[in-house]
């Protein structure tokens, strides 16, 4: 069985077709047929309320190097006449916001629908603690783009991060120098009508139309896959409500997530699977930093969650 | 003795008041008195050409380090709602330079003198193979200040470079992640008229106008020296230049420099030396990166001229 909480560490293998995933999937199509596949790799909306995540944010992932001089130079001996790519690398990633926090590639938001009335008023509605949720993380304001709420940012709005950034001297003290080349990854999180091929084109053009004489951009392809969109109005899903509600005596609360999971969108698209994402994740976990942690709580409720699920879905306990 | 030929490598030694090196010379000060200082960390014209340089540029050299979320951060889970410190720092570098290639500290050219009319005449008159000089560092177009030579951009006019970047996840493939810091090594070459330490508040101030909110910004100092500029009309500078004459059978020509030489600046201020900078090294030998090389007959023009000096300085030889 494919991992389905790998998640997004994708260690250099490009979702591309052909690459190993996609391949396994269509070589053992008829091996995997199931009615449905439960995916764990989601948040809970609090340590008791449990939660079915209906949207995911789709991800490009790039890496790119800037190259400038040939080797390394001294920056007395040739500073302020040579480029120096991490200036250029920089002055290129510093015009990529606005100063409304919306991103400037071209086309960007191309297709970019907002949210349907309802889906909306139920995000705004739902109880979120702000000022809490900022707090878990050492901050006081919001940020990103004006005019949304946080959650609209997160669920439902498309970003652009640098996620790494590296070139020339860093390590202790100084030396002056003026590297050959400096190197970033960047990140965008794509929402419902985004097409990861084309902004990723406009990502190259952006850097490349920016690019002093004699320096030039190369870019590796490390994630490429749309949103996904999960359908609420299947029999599976009935289940699973009713499963979630037996186990903690509370309904689930229908959520976006911000995140990406690539095998949910590889098992709808190769597997032809209802993917439903039912997880006990919590925002302060730190996933992805030091300190990581899993609440036992969340696990306790994942365990009963998972059983009283299974119970729905036996035969003559449905409907 | 000091060493002399340290250079710009400071390895978190600040050249402030009370640092090693002042406190060493003040209180040896009457141990090292001499006539006059012979350095020879500079360059040659060419091969065959021995030159004396008498401008060198002056040196700020920072570390800025801005901080954000408390920890690292989930991409998906946060990001558009945080403020993520590598594209704060991108954000504020990508803004130091103009169209025109000046730096937009504020005063950061409030003193910058133009050259005297010879000096300027004299340097344009310089024989310089800009293309070669270029191609020798894979470079076909000039770049840096508009309206400047490539010699009066490297030996007059001041700068300032990024010498090294680092945040985030940098390793083989990709990892999603909002870091709750980044950092920058940032270096400033100075001219006559310049201040290091007012330079240094402005690039405080250039910072810190432009952080978002929960973002902070911290600074390390690693230089700060101005300019040095070498008086040609002295006797020992007339014995040094009838010695290279007598060793190379060309005359020395005069040049400016554009790195810095830290113990130029100290001997002149704590022991009140006269400094006269002949050197060997050539524009293509390399200096701080891979593959550094010195010419052989620079060496063997290097132990004749300093004979060659020694026997213009002895007694009776002089004048």
């Amino acid at each position: 069985m494919l991992d389905a909480t790998e998640g997004e560490q994708q260690h250099g293998l490009p979702p591309t077709p052909g690459s190993p995933p996609t391949k396994f999937l269509k070589e053992h199509a008829s091996d995997l047929q199931a009615d449905f596949c439960l995916v764990t790799d989601t948040n809970a909306w609090d340590v008791d309320t449990p939660a079915i995540t209906t949207r995911l944010r789709g991800l490009l992932y790039l890496e790119a190097t800037v190259t400038g001089p040939s080797h390394d130079l001294h920056s007395g001996l040739f500073g302020g006449a040579v480029p120096n790519p991490i200036n250029v690398l920089t002055g290129i990633l510093g015009q990529i916001h606005d100063a409304d926090g919306r991103v400037r590639f071209d086309g960007f938001y191309d297709g970019v629908r907002e949210l349907p009335a309802e889906l909306s008023a139920q995000i705004r509605g739902l109880p979120l603690d702000e000022a809490g949720f900022l707090a878990s993380v050492g901050l006081k304001h919001g940020h990103g783009e004006v005019g949304r709420t946080l959650l609209e940012r997160i669920w439902t709005r498309p970003t652009c991060d640098i996620d790494g950034i590296w070139g020339g001297y860093t390590g202790e003290g100084s030396k002056t120098v003026i590297p050959a080349k400096a190197s970033c990854k960047l990140s965008c999180r794509l929402v419902p009508g985004q097409d990861p091929q084309a902004i990723e084109a406009a990502v190259q053009r952006f850097f490349e139309e920016r690019l002093p004489p004699d320096c030039t951009v190369s870019f590796r392809r490390f994630s490429s896959f749309p949103d996904i969109e999960v359908p609420v109005d299947t029999p599976w899903m009935q289940a699973v409500r009713a499963g979630l509600k037996d186990a903690t005596d509370r309904d689930g609360v229908l959520i976006g997530g911000g995140g990406s999971i690539p095998i949910v969108g590889w098992f709808r698209e190769h597997l032809g699977l209802d993917m439903i994402l039912v997880g006990f994740g919590l925002d302060d976990d730190r996933i992805h930093s030091p300190n990581e942690k899993f609440e036992l709580k969340c696990l306790r409720n994942g365990i009963r969650s998972h059983a009283a699920i299974l119970g729905r879905l036996a035969p003559g306990q449905r409907g």
